[in-house]
């Protein structure tokens, strides 16, 4: 991410902490090679060595405090005001910070729901205990989650743009991939076409190379989140590819879907496309009702009523979660009321938010039906990313 | 990391509890995509989405549990005897399946000291609280700081010969740069040079390309860990360079000293050849020390001494730290007894660990000297893996 970018985060975090009245923020870390808080690619940018702590205030200042040799590198980023060094031992330092600021309320990277706003381990949390211990700062320990969900979802103009041009990208490597899908090509060999576009236009992989992309053809597949496997595209196979890439540090998540003919036929069999139209129109269903201030969890029971309304068993898995520099990205999510979903399906959708949709589908004796579109949700509502995919496609 | 050598990891993490006596590893964790537990990558292989649990027992069996839409790809590894999936909750599974243990001692990743065993979130911490509290185990939970040094620390010959070609292909692109050094080249362009060679080689990088390799030029630079600026190579400068690369999952990590001769010089002036000589002797004298059940700040000590009683100034880090799949990984250290390295100088050096030994001092006037040896911990003292720099490399 680009300094320019790191400083516009930062001042939104400002912005954020003022809404929510909360004094301080603190990133709380070291070894940034080993386990990396997800907040420091989002605010800081670089990587650190020794304990370190990246603080954010209210009023606007900014101050690292670091072991000494990690001082040069960072006035080098020259997105913190204040660049603090220190030799054997963080606590007087960071301490003292605290001091200069007497916060009512200091904000730290954990949550019990949300992996990205739960930066902050375990070690790191009793040493930071240990060094508040004689202060009244101990008590005044929140957890950040409401400020990462805000700085995460909220995403600015130049994260849209940048966005947006991942998913141009990404419907044209899909797009170009229907021209390498035939039968008796491997989901491996179709995952492996996929990558070398990638490569070849310089972009990353918005997830694990194991299964980005992961291609599904025909029935009995592996299932979500599995890699591709030797299996051969056959007519009358349904294919699906779930697929995303990384663009100047932002993620894109996208899944279409394919119907391979039979000799003898001219499109897809009537339960194929019924399917398939089902998905599209609990889609079209899910963005209607898409708009700041409702929860998740309800965008997420329309989809799959309908789904199940229509005779199909729902999906195994949440309606949609947010994208930007990860797959997997911000606070809230569409997703049912499920234990393992914590309180992220009762968050309020805001504006800026953005959103995949991505319900799911067997279509018996042929494969899964899944589209996955992008959307930002508007003032009054949201807008498709994504150009939403109308109908199957054919491969003859 | 191939299969075979996460299976082997597993083998050796079992042969590690029965040693120590403790009856279950649990790695505890969600969306590995967004914050990874360093352990995953040593003992897994691959990711996970939702909460998932990886249990590695003292009688050998292990069981992953998942989210069901990640089980079908955790079956693909086939790492873990046991993939159980959950679709809502993951608490009765992972409670039962403690429970068929029964075990006295549950190690968590969770440490003080060591990044490398603390990948447990704090927030993950409190879920795993909350699902424990009404069973005996939530008293029974203990730091696995002790079992991943040591399975981190002990290279198995696999892991060793991977390191070792690391290590070759590292000096062969240091010594390949000798040639591209010379007056008006900046300290950028010099890490651009070498950044295309691993590149060309199919290489990674073992740190942040923000600053691996940093390359440092005549006095007043930077300081270690800080990125290469645009600084220009002059006659009279001493250089130093600290580079690693990665390859097959484990990383190098070597540092070099050059002098760029002056008009008239055929040799570097004396005061730079005794500063190199300092510290090359002082690794020297470091390594015949090293040796199993010794203390790594009795190390640090050694070669801390050794310089200031040569009359130059201490140097502000540790003398070295392990290397692994990380640039820096491992438990112990060769450190100072500073607090901000915690318990890790104390601990006991153990054969096959591989420690880094990387003095440094400034040669007023002309620049930093510094030399970065690997060795390996044998039955009675270690060996170097680097072929150890004996003459600064001269420029012309």
């Amino acid at each position: 991410m680009s300094k320019e970018m790191i400083k516009e985060k930062i001042a939104q975090a400002v912005k954020i902490l003022r809404e929510k009245n909360i004094d301080m923020w603190l990133i709380f870390v070291r070894e940034s090679s080993n386990i990396k808080d997800p907040s420091m690619d989002m605010v800081v940018g670089t990587s650190c060595t020794w304990q370190s702590a990246y603080i954010i205030t209210k009023d606007g200042d900014t101050t690292a405090i670091l072991g000494s040799l990690d001082v040069a590198n960072m006035r080098m980023q020259g997105t913190y005001k204040n660049v603090v060094g220190y030799l054997r031992y963080i606590k007087d330092t960071l301490v003292g910070t605290i001091n200069k600021y007497r916060p009512n309320k200091i904000a730290i990277n954990f949550s019990r729901d949300s992996s990205l706003a739960d930066g902050l381990t375990h070690g790191m949390y009793l040493e930071l205990v240990d060094y508040l211990k004689d202060t009244p700062y101990l008590e005044r320990l929140i957890s950040s989650e409401e400020i990462i969900s805000a700085l995460r979802g909220r995403k600015t103009t130049s994260e849209l743009d940048i966005m947006k041009h991942a998913i141009e990208e990404t419907l044209k490597i899909i797009d170009e991939t229907t021209h390498f899908i035939r039968p008796g090509v491997s989901e491996k060999e179709v995952a492996a076409y996929m990558k070398s576009l990638v490569k070849q236009r310089g972009f990353g992989l918005a997830w694990e190379a194991d299964y980005c992309p992961s291609v599904f053809s025909g029935p009995d597949t592996a299932g979500a989140h599995a890699g591709p496997t030797d299996r051969k595209v056959e007519p009358g196979h349904v294919l699906n590819i779930d697929f995303g890439i990384s663009y100047q540090g932002y993620c894109s998540d996208l899944q279409r879907t394919w119907y391979v003919l039979k000799d003898g036929e001219d499109k897809a069999p009537e339960e194929v496309l019924r399917g398939f139209n089902v998905i599209k129109d609990s889609i079209k269903l899910s963005a209607e009702n898409i708009k700041p201030g409702r929860q998740g969890y309800e965008i997420d029971d329309i989809a799959r009523k309908y789904i199940t309304d229509n005779g199909y068993e729902e999906y195994p898995h949440a309606l949609g979660h947010q994208v930007g520099r990860m797959a997997h990205d911000g606070g809230g999510l569409l997703a049912p009321k499920w234990e393992r979903y914590g309180d992220l399906p009762f968050k309020k959708i805001e504006q800026g938010e953005v959103y995949t949709i991505e319900p799911r589908l067997p279509i018996k004796d042929f494969g899964i039906a899944t589209i996955e579109e992008e959307v930002v949700v508007t003032e009054n509502g949201c807008e498709f990313l994504s150009s939403p995919q109308q109908e199957i496609i054919i491969v003859r």
